[in-house]
């Protein structure tokens, strides 16, 4: 039973094999989003704090942070970002950057045991971002690729993300504390993505036993429908032993089938969170008098 | 690759490991259907018209036709409805019912080969079934229970579907024409109904190689918004092996989940049916513009 603790000042969260389903809130990412990139290079977080409110409001657990803007100071804006995030939401962050000195400014800012996205195969990112990942008590992402690219064979992908967790152990970072990302990619084009995702996390959670996680809106790139495909997607994955995903929880039907995937997996206790979330006024789902309708059709052989 | 081929006069329907996942259409059930009970009673079969032309336009492949009302001369109005249904579309059927009786009366009826729904691990069901079913050439669905009952251990249950399998193969029954019905029980009752199955599909997929169904409905019985949960078992069972289910075309929530899942598996070759019933105006999911919406955002690191 894999346990991955996140936590803020004041909240935890558990990544783990018997958990409901974390969902890490991707949208503080002005990657693709020009208006909330040139906001950031600005000093203006107006934006970050309404994607941080409306995130946690719709049932994100945790909340991933990225401050990519090209030519800006990354490291700055990460630093005031996790700031100004933490003092906004209790939910646990996810520290996101390819720049190791950007991570290292945002693990200074950070209160709590955060997860640090992200570390790939290659030697010299194994050797900048596991170091500062122990040195604060943090987890870390995990991504499958290494200096020879992604590799399309999932054999291969699950071997890289076995030397990260070896050489996390290396330096006195756990099995636990590595949460693997798979690469998810677009399936638009690439037919195999959807079938490649689900071999990879499926032997690494029964071979090597690790949380996983993934940039889950990337299946559906360049199509039309996205949230009904990252939707399928999701809970597939979960069927798989995906324990996260970055992805987005404003969208409905992502949340809803993220919801129904852990009644699936028997991990909403007596499904006690589907009922409740499903039968209030208001409720996204079916009205109370929808739901004694559709009792009152009574038990069916099929149906 | 195993392929069950059924088909009505002039269309065929495989089911199959590499191919899109096979609806089987539920509604021409009576059983909890008061008013269709007592109109086929009577001989009335309008409903059964409108429920067959309805679940053929929302995209059945299949419809699986039931005439289980009590005290009445099943075998007959089995026969009729078969005769109806076929002179009303060219999907292929599966023909149900728990009465020996019926099931041989809805064979003659029937033109092309069908699916017998369903035989048993019981001593008398196979003997009764089986043969009827090698002497009309059908296939047929083995429902993975026997005279103890529906074993909670997957294990055993996966033994009596080889059982069947078995059984199937001394009548000359080939395990291609065997469809097995691992059995969903309703998770609001237990908790492990959801990874049960999905346990026994993948090990009837990848050691005993046939193709699986199940009354998919079942599963979210005295629930709230069931048809989200259907539309996350269905996709969750997809991803862990299931090539077709008898379930409900008429709720837009589990065909678009099940369309989804065709395009994660890799079914929807290029994504290309997914595309042509999104970008299409009236379409349920995305409208052009939407999508192009969505395209325009470019690509994301994570999304």
């Amino acid at each position: 039973m894999t346990e991955t603790v996140i936590s803020s000042a004041t909240k935890t969260v558990v990544i783990g094999f018997d958990r409901p389903f974390t969902v890490i809130g991707e949208r503080i990412n002005p990657t693709g989003r020009k208006r909330l990139a040139a906001e950031m290079a600005d000093g203006d977080y107006a934006r970050v704090e309404s994607d941080t409110i409306a995130q946690v409001a719709a049932g994100a657990h945790m909340l991933d942070v990225n401050a990519g803007v090209p030519l800006a100071d990354e490291p700055q804006i990460l630093h005031d970002c996790i700031k100004l995030v933490q003092s906004l939401t209790d939910a646990p962050l996810s520290i996101d950057s390819s720049i190791v000195a950007a991570l290292e400014r945002g693990l200074e800012a950070y209160v709590g045991k955060p997860l640090v996205n992200s570390v790939t195969g290659e030697e010299e990112r194994l050797e900048s971002v596991l170091p500062l990942v122990a040195k604060h008590g943090a987890a870390v992402v995990a991504i499958s690729n290494d200096e020879t690219g992604i590799s399309e064979d999932p054999d291969e992908r699950f071997n890289v993300a076995r030397k990260i967790v070896e050489r996390a152990a290396d330096y006195g970072i756990p099995p636990a504390d590595v949460v693997v990302d798979p690469l998810v990619m677009p399936i638009g084009a690439i037919g195999e993505a959807g079938r490649t995702s689900f071999r990879i996390i499926r032997r690494l959670r029964e071979e090597l036993k690790v949380n996983t996680t993934c940039g889950a809106s990337n299946i559906s790139f360049g199509l039309p429908a996205r949230p009904a495909l990252n939707a399928a997607f999701l809970t597939m994955a979960m069927a798989s032993g995906m324990t996260s995903a970055i992805t987005n929880p404003l969208e409905s039907e992502i949340m809803t089938a993220i919801r129904a995937g852990d009644v699936m997996m028997g991990v909403d206790r007596n499904c006690r969170s589907w009922i409740a979330l499903n039968s209030s006024a208001g409720a996204a789902g079916d009205s109370i008098a929808q739901a004694r309708a559709r009792r009152r059709e009574g038990r069916r052989r099929r149906g």
